[in-house]
């Protein structure tokens, strides 16, 4: 098995969508195809990823560093011990003259052409990614469905209570339990009423989530905890920067129900980090980093051992993205869930056709690979890119 | 005054030396060119800058993100009150739509363009950019020379210490007295006879300074840690992951002599978690950030004040880089050295002519802005740029 080429292509990511901290008018993703010599129905077996959302398009590092040095190799120097590309080979390939440190700035566009080749290894397999998750690093699953919430409630050009309102109540019907909506763009009591709002429509309060996207200045964070903290939320996400654990950590002590983050953790120290001095709490923080902005999915499995190995549990780990490739690692490694984005970040968001949602549960699909050829709109774009 | 066009272009840092972690053969930087309405002698004032080294050029963020916003400005918009153009303003202009975390992705970029605009700030002011800055952060200036070591003692393909003393005799002809030298890449006693051969012909063991580059595994860092501290060395760099806080601490408490840090961290949050977690020693331990890797001049006015607050010192900051943009922040900010990296990193390494070392000290120069102007090798590539 060899890798025969290697393509990228920056996409916009279209959406009129604003959180606390930002807006997506400019977003752009890189979506990848690495092509093997594998034949398959006439056609060479080609695997796919996107740099998920909310991380500009990387495809220039791409270009100059991790594809030459991959196409450069050795082929017989990425396989593994049966002749299929090894991603860890693969990974460490692409780490060549890498200095240490400054991880964000390579972690996306490694990550992200490392889990295009786990979707071309496991499709030369014949098998659904989460499959083969599950065989090489859990010794199988007994997993039939994956539990799945909505993200949602962002503030819309056009955003009021009865449009939060009408939103709530499209993904309940969708078969949505679980939702979560964004906090910290607003003043405090607009959105208590946009939490009320939203709880007045579902089953708990403990249902509901909220997201602050790390805008929030410190005395902020303490007003909406001393705030939402009654309320018993499912979890308050990104009260804090990011790498401000000592933020963290005074939250972790202060306020009782759970906290999550680490969709901006780029690497393992970090999350050794906030496990050691943000004041983590094993028993109920959700821990949320993004595989393919991560270095991929080998070192989402390191890091899953490594979160147990400091007492953890995969329990309460969300991959962010709300896509196939978060999907089939929630599904194959049995992690916590997942996220969804139906209808926004244009082709990027949501799962494959015919993954619906009942009970806020999802069907494990029986797609060989991550699945993308089951996203139309997606795929047209990857199919594209492959074809040259 | 207004920023009439942005430009960069990748250019190869050529060379075949080698630390601990890796090498540079494939090493570029990004040299930027902001160009401005002003006109002196006939000619539109331009700003340099280049990011320094050891991070890949960064033109595709700037190109696609960072220009287009600084150009899409309302001029007025990016003024201070005397209708020059502000630093700061523009580097907040280059963070709209930016999310939180993720600061190597663009901090070099970012801080590469703003590092240029305050080179041609200063050209405007017809004055070098070592004296705008401790005019507007320092009250002035009182310093005449700056203390400057040479950074050395690499891992040539074809080094052994018959050419390690050479280089070392030949930088102390120079007029340099502090010379670092790389260590970890070898065996730890090796690296001792590499020491002990520097050391023989210096003033004394304190004037020499080693540097792992963050290549040692925890079980090697002790090993050397140990073999080291009897030596009392100037200060021993990076013997841990960059954001291994948790190490860094643990050194902090079991090595006496001063420790080296700061050249991998990237935003103000990682510096405070370097004091807060790291254990960094307040009255020895050596901080390094490099400025135009680091959101740029006015990031690194805001650094030193935090430092500072935090009980840090002036005189214990020696920005990464051995160029003129490290240069002017050292003479104008009062910090505690600069090192330099002469013959090393093609045009890239070193200062303007006529800046000799004597005893260990540079004259301040009186070069208009940063002073690129007067190194020819590195003046032709920018002024190419320029003239597009």
């Amino acid at each position: 098995m060899r890798i025969t080429g290697i393509f990228e292509k920056a996409v916009p990511v279209a959406s009129t969508m604003r959180n606390a901290a930002f807006d997506f008018s400019e977003m752009t993703t890189s979506v990848v195809a690495v092509v093997t010599d594998v034949m398959r129905h006439g056609r060479p077996v080609v695997g796919y990823a996107f740099n998920s959302t909310g991380r500009y398009a990387c495809g220039a590092a791409m270009r100059a560093r991790f594809v030459p040095r991959i196409l450069s190799a050795a082929p017989d120097d990425l396989l593994d011990e049966v002749g299929l590309i090894d991603p860890e080979k693969v990974r460490k390939r692409m780490m060549l003259r890498e200095k240490p440190g400054g991880d964000a700035e390579r972690s996306v566009p490694i990550g992200t052409i490392e889990t295009a080749v786990w979707d071309a290894l496991a499709k030369v397999l014949d098998r659904p990614l989460w499959h083969v998750l599950a065989e090489r690093f859990c010794g199988g699953t007994s997993r039939s469905t994956v539990p799945c919430y909505v993200g949602g409630g962002w503030y819309r050009p056009e955003g009021d209570l009865a449009a939060l309102s009408d939103e709530v109540k499209r993904h309940l019907q969708a078969g949505y339990k679980h939702i979560k909506i964004k906090v910290g763009g607003v003043a405090v009591k607009d959105d208590l009423a946009r939490i009320d709002t939203a709880i007045a429509l579902m089953a708990g309060a403990d249902h509901l989530a909220v997201d602050a996207n790390a805008a929030l200045s410190i005395s902020r964070m303490h007003e909406y905890a001393e705030a939402l903290a009654p309320y018993g939320l499912r979890w308050f996400e990104e009260p804090c920067a990011p790498l401000d654990y000592r933020a963290f950590a005074t939250m972790a002590k202060t306020y009782r129900p759970a906290l999550a983050t680490g969709e901006n953790l780029f690497c393992q120290q970090d999350v050794e980090n906030l496990f050691s001095f943000g004041g983590f709490r094993r028993d109920r923080d959700i821990l949320q980093v993004d595989p393919p902005q991560a270095y991929g999915v080998g070192a989402y499995v390191k890091m899953i051992e490594r979160v147990e190995a400091l007492g953890g549990a995969r329990a309460r780990i969300f991959p962010h993205g709300g896509n196939m490739m978060s999907f089939a690692l929630v599904a194959g490694l049995g992690l916590g869930g997942c996220e969804s984005y139906p209808g926004v970040f244009a082709a990027f968001g949501g799962f494959a056709d015919g993954m619906d949602v009942r009970d806020g549960e999802i069907a494990l699909p029986d797609h060989a690979g991550i699945g993308f050829e089951a996203q139309p709109a997606l795929y047209a774009i990857m199919r594209e890119l492959a074809d040259g």
